[in-house]
């Protein structure tokens, strides 16, 4: 028998409490055990905060280990369960995809009872953990090879009462970009699923390459913003200082706003995240490993817009993103 | 028949001219090409600029890359070798060692007419263009999973003459630190190879973690700075601004201060490189991937010192180095 997703406690203990949400074991793997803490204060809003769901994305987990310490007493009402890390094979490997079954956590959603582990751990946190609460924060980061604005997102949502509501939430991070994302690929995604569930979703993108202490405050202010917008904690908002600006702006970013390299080579980035470029501007350059066979290739903004991500200056493939622009919802 | 190593082009041709250092083929791969510059005018400093010896460290050959733009105008006399990417099957798979092969290219100078492709890799540069030149500037980074305070940097040289010719060219870069690395595994190191024939050699490690468009600026200001210190090119030296600061320290760093973790977790950095610690100031924490069976560990200063580098927050393994200080040399 290859048994069922449970908790080791009750969730709806009042107070603090915490154990296990237990992923049970398949063909590959034995079962998991997902660390989980539950502070419940009884009335109010019910939010799940999720981090570690890619490996190489661990602002997110460190985050969501300070809440640890310090959301317990300055609860005021409502619930939150947290998960610090979702995928700890992932997180071991350093590795966006788990190095279990080379799945795509973020793709797998709601995933199967007996599946591969990454569908398992879907499963078992859309099964149990999601129907408990009305508001999820995923913690996420661009990862290490992108230097990347820190972004609450959400991606478009056809009910429009929903997506009021969640840019809504979004804002309230106030991360220097909240960013509608228009991806092309969402299928299988956390969010996706979360919605069409009913629930407010945002997925925080905290940072990009390095994690550094910097990062850190302002990813833990972000958060902090968004518990105070929902009425859980009390508080006065901070912007967070990212590049010595405090300043948070709506963006929307579409399919062809994901740029790709024309050619193999390496990529030098030109300018830096939240420039504004106008048509034409130089965004990076990729050059050919050898200089006297074939030229460098500028890659220049199709459009008047605003820098969200760059990739970091490193080989990349012919078709490899390297970088994502974005423009105001408002133009 | 092996072939020896070779190039295309005669390096002492007066002017200009490129062409390819040829490293043999051999039982794992075929011939390598490796693209050189060559830059001749007359009488003065005779320099070697390589790159790309780590491929997941691509700050050099993209300043590599950028001195192909404008040195041959505006170099004055002496000769310059650049070679912008030593390893380029190791910047391909973005990885510090080569995947041909598995070797690390700066473990084992001189190298070997017939030993794996890192080898000939090294047997070629070793035996065709150090013979050429007086100094090195070898371009580094710290790699995608450090925070690092770009620094000029050297191994304590036993030849005091020969040291405190280096140091003087390392200070010359005018990075924020000039680094003295008195560290445990120099053996096979292209450093210590080119030392031992009587060059100036300078590591450069230009930065750590994300390759943006800040870092290359820093990095291309240092290496005009330095080549203006030898006499190469005229103008006027331009101290970086790192982190709104531009300033420049010269720092010794013993076996004793690459902090490792002491045990296995997460790695929280809870300072920035440069910050000046007292012993017992906190450097970060290692959290436990299940915070419910054991406690966090905090890493703290073990002396009065500055912070070079920061290991990325990731997952670690029990003694993985998390941290990189330094003392001032008059200290």
């Amino acid at each position: 028998m290859i048994g069922a997703p449970h908790l080791t406690f009750a969730l709806d203990t009042p107070g603090v409490s915490k154990g296990h949400l237990v992923v049970p074991k398949g063909a590959d793997s034995e079962a998991l055990l997902l660390p989980v803490l539950s502070l419940n204060k009884g009335e109010g809003p019910r939010l799940l905060v999720t981090a570690g769901c890619h490996g190489n994305e661990l602002e997110g987990p460190i985050v969501a280990r300070r809440l640890l310490d310090w959301l317990p007493d300055a609860q005021k009402c409502g619930k939150v369960i947290i998960v610090p890390v979702l995928n700890p094979p992932a997180a071991q490997a350093w590795s966006r995809n788990s190095p279990v079954d080379g799945l795509n956590l973020n793709r797998v959603f709601p995933g199967r009872a007996d599946g591969p582990l990454s569908e398992r751990i879907a499963d078992a946190v859309s099964r149990i953990l999601l129907p408990m609460v009305d508001t999820v924060f995923d913690l996420h980061g661009f990862g290490p090879r992108w230097e990347f604005a820190p972004a609450s997102t959400t991606h478009p949502i056809a009910d429009a009462d929903l997506m009021r509501k969640t840019l809504q939430v979004a804002e309230a991070f106030k991360l220097p970009v909240t960013l509608i994302w228009d991806g092309p690929d969402t299928r299988g995604m956390f969010d996706t699923w979360a919605q069409s569930q009913g629930k407010v979703f945002i997925c925080a993108e905290l940072g990009g390459g390095t994690v550094d202490s910097d990062v850190l405050m302002i990813a833990e202010t972000a958060v902090r913003n968004a518990l105070i917008s929902l009425g859980i904690i009390e508080g006065e908002i901070v912007w967070p200082t990212f590049r010595q600006q405090r300043s948070s702006r709506t963006l929307r970013t579409l399919p062809s706003d994901l740029l790709k390299s024309p050619a193999r080579g390496i990529f030098e980035p030109r300018c830096s995240v939240l420039d504004e470029i106008k048509q034409g501007d130089l965004i990076g350059i990729v050059h050919p490993m050898d200089p006297w066979s074939s030229s460098s290739t500028d890659i220049r903004a199709p459009s008047t817009s605003i820098v969200c991500g760059l990739r970091s200056g490193e080989h990349v493939d012919a078709d490899e993103a390297v970088a994502l622009i974005a423009r105001p919802v408002n133009l």
